[in-house]
């Protein structure tokens, strides 16, 4: 394959200063979720050590999404300035050599200098994965929610979120974000016998969304509050109307589109 | 539902000294595999500990096929006689009370004084798991193996193992056992994009047999040995005769047939 010109392929390097779109699989088990903190583990930390390790200076990503403690991420976006040339292959490859074992890269790409991970993105896709029985294997990664849920009550629930709305009861305060509509295009669960599945996609996400959507459903799909107050939580915009939060490892960011 | 006589159902007690039979799911990662043995954390410690705790007296289970270091089970199974009644149910959930979290009993039923988890036990199904890629969500149950691998060469090698066979190449050394012929019912590779499976039935496997069958079809069919060697290594019965064991991570005890 040959290159187009100005359009780097695996087989050239890649110029200095050139801006790269990373994304990544992590498990959020062990981390403090995605943004840098003090005195915490982060998987933003994790990724700028590893980067200052290959590229010798220290660098500062972006990232599309913050990932609360303990959520995953099986297709986190970030984007970085790297002043050290490179072949994307060999990124990938020197990356996951100095990376822990819990953050992976699958794949890395040159893209133009106004792409920003987060302010470029136009939807983010969630999913949420409730078992309802306890299991060994699959312990880190899924909810094990024991109650008998009303599939029917999950669909109204999900239907009634889908659209352009002001999520201001499922979110926690956040002095980054100046409002609290998104717009979400799917909204969905899907159960295979004992797995329930809830899949959303929506422009942008407030903090704590999905956890607080899912815990509040399943309080409504296992009868501890009525269909009705379904309407009245997502009408109050007060955090205090909706339920718990659904526990964080059931959790994962799937995908990034831009 | 009402129970038949002598046919305990859920909600009967089971009488005192019952032989039951126990499924488990376990992640291996922080084992040292299913058998007791000194200074060791095992499986079957944990059980019987478990077990104690419960039933206030010690027991000694008996498991269906002893997994390695590492090695997990989706359908391990134990049995047991146990001094106390219970309804299955009431055990079930009192064990996975005292269980550590990655132990899990799927299961409990009441079987007939002569069921042994083992000797009564007619076939065993493993599934070795390979990704073709790093992984952080599933490093702990699958091998990243990131040799290209020839499809062809991996059927050709489960076609040949099909039946019944002599498989002192692909076993380990054990006292316990008095011959190496194994009747596989199954043996098959299938790929979906960058996931191998490997999904193997016999009647009984030696000890370490999958792990080092999967390792030689690798091996031959990632072009590192000739196909020819194939042949060679099944009927030279010497363990020195295969390759290296694939790591026991990718390695899962499925079910167990009775």
């Amino acid at each position: 394959m040959s290159s187009e010109v100005g359009r780097p392929t695996n087989a050239d390097a890649v110029p200095a200063m050139a801006n790269w779109k990373i994304t990544l699989e992590y498990d959020g088990t062990d981390f403090s979720g995605w943004q840098i903190q003090p005195n915490a583990r982060t998987v933003q930390e994790e990724l700028e050590r590893g980067l200052a390790q290959i590229t010798g200076g220290s660098v500062r990503v972006a990232g599309a999404g913050r990932t609360d403690s303990g959520v995953h991420a099986a297709g986190q976006v970030a984007s970085v300035a790297l002043e050290k040339e490179f072949r994307p292959e060999a990124l990938q490859r020197s990356l996951n050599g100095v990376l822990p074992h819990d953050v992976v890269v699958l794949g890395t790409e040159v893209v133009p200098q106004e792409f920003h991970a987060r302010f470029s993105a136009h939807a983010r896709h969630y999913q949420y994965t409730i078992l309802q029985r306890p299991t060994a294997l699959e312990r880190r990664f899924v909810w094990n929610c024991p109650y008998r849920l009303n599939d029917d009550l999950l669909e109204r629930c999900a239907a009634r979120i889908r659209g352009e709305h002001a999520f201001t009861s499922f979110a926690k305060f956040d002095a980054e974000t100046d409002h609290d509509v998104c717009r979400v295009a799917e909204a969905v669960w899907t159960r295979n016998e004992g797995r329930l599945e809830f899949s959303i996609t929506a422009n942008r996400f407030l903090y704590g969304m999905v956890r607080a959507l899912v815990g509040t459903m399943v309080d409504v799909a296992r009868g501890y509050r009525p269909w009705e107050d379904w309407e009245t939580i997502l009408t109050a915009k007060d955090r205090r109307a909706a339920g718990a939060s659904a526990p964080a490892q059931g959790l994962c960011l799937m995908s990034i589109m831009y």
